[in-house]
């Protein structure tokens, strides 16, 4: 599609760079943004920018935060003693969402993937050793590995169990098996499979 | 879903403003511009702010453009006693696309709506009948009306006309049928009766 305009074209083919965003949808963002007052622009483009600005990393989980340590890396109101290793934020935010879990995270930027170019040491897993190593006062008693259920997921998995087990610290994961609200019939083979060999005590 | 950082927080809102984009599409646009390079997300903000303070509207059609007259105005190769009056700039592209039309434009930014306060004097009729008026030595010979076939769209055909009228400029307005491609079973009866009334000789 021919645009009338090169400023508007270059606005399209910005906003087309964003993820899952085509052509049109872009065009309709920017016929959008020409109908908001010069404030309501600028307010966009300034959060936009502030994001490569104003946004760091943890030190501590490399969770994203404002501050040098986040929230929850700060907070009194967390459980010290457990440390859940995510791949990414989001995943974060999901455990976050559940209202389940008290402890503090780690989180990984990615899981190993020798066919991506990700090794052992691009991601954030010697952190993650110094931390449990290095924990005292606040000891680790348990790290939970909740990284996806992939091959390069596994692999991690195995990576950091080895590289933790000198420490003596718990290894637990995330407990597979059928979802809540789920039908048998059409849950996965695999993951039926684990729920049955996985099977726990009937709770009332 | 709580984010972990006010900056995001914000980013996220910001973003979540454009047309179809809830809070989830927006955390991915977010996510997806802290893996890109500074250049990148100042060249996306830049853009933006850009439609705000470099694009204009054609003084001749009003159309979307970066200079006083638009590219299609100032064209020798267009000819200039046909004028296409359509409700939007988007309009003008779809036309456009066809490469079937070699004529000028004329943008009413609108159509006639009491109901969502939108009179004669808020759209861009005005302007057109002054063009017609005073579009000596290049004389409008053709007022194609390109305008949507709702009921807005119609009051708007009909005003238009009713203006131009004394000028004795030819008004014309869209040829309306069943689609090219489309079988007449499952065309609206709307649009196959003014396919049938509005017959034209065939052309081997």
């Amino acid at each position: 599609m021919e645009l009338p305009s090169e400023v508007l074209q270059t606005a399209v083919d910005q906003l087309s760079t964003l993820p899952g965003v085509g052509k049109r949808s872009a065009l309709r963002f920017a016929l959008h943004l020409l109908r908001c007052t010069d404030g309501e622009v600028n307010a966009l483009a300034d959060s936009v920018r502030a994001l490569k600005t104003d946004l760091c990393q943890c030190r501590v989980c490399h969770n994203l935060s404002d501050l040098p340590v986040c929230p929850i890396c700060s907070s009194s109101k967390r459980l010290r003693d457990t440390v859940c290793v995510v791949e990414n934020v989001q995943d974060v935010m999901a455990i976050e969402a559940t209202q389940q879990y008290r402890g503090l995270y780690h989180v990984l930027g990615g899981v190993i993937s020798p066919i991506d170019g990700v090794g052992v040491h691009d991601i954030e897993i010697d952190s993650l050793v110094d931390r449990v190593k290095n924990a005292d006062p606040d000891a680790v008693n348990e790290v939970i590995l909740a990284l996806p259920t992939t091959m390069e997921g596994d692999t991690t998995n195995y990576y950091i169990n080895k590289q933790l087990s000198p420490t003596g610290v718990k290894v637990t994961t995330l407990a597979r098996g059928v979802a809540v609200g789920d039908s048998l019939e059409y849950a996965d083979r695999i993951t039926l499979g684990r729920s049955i060999v996985g099977r726990v005590p009937f709770d009332a």
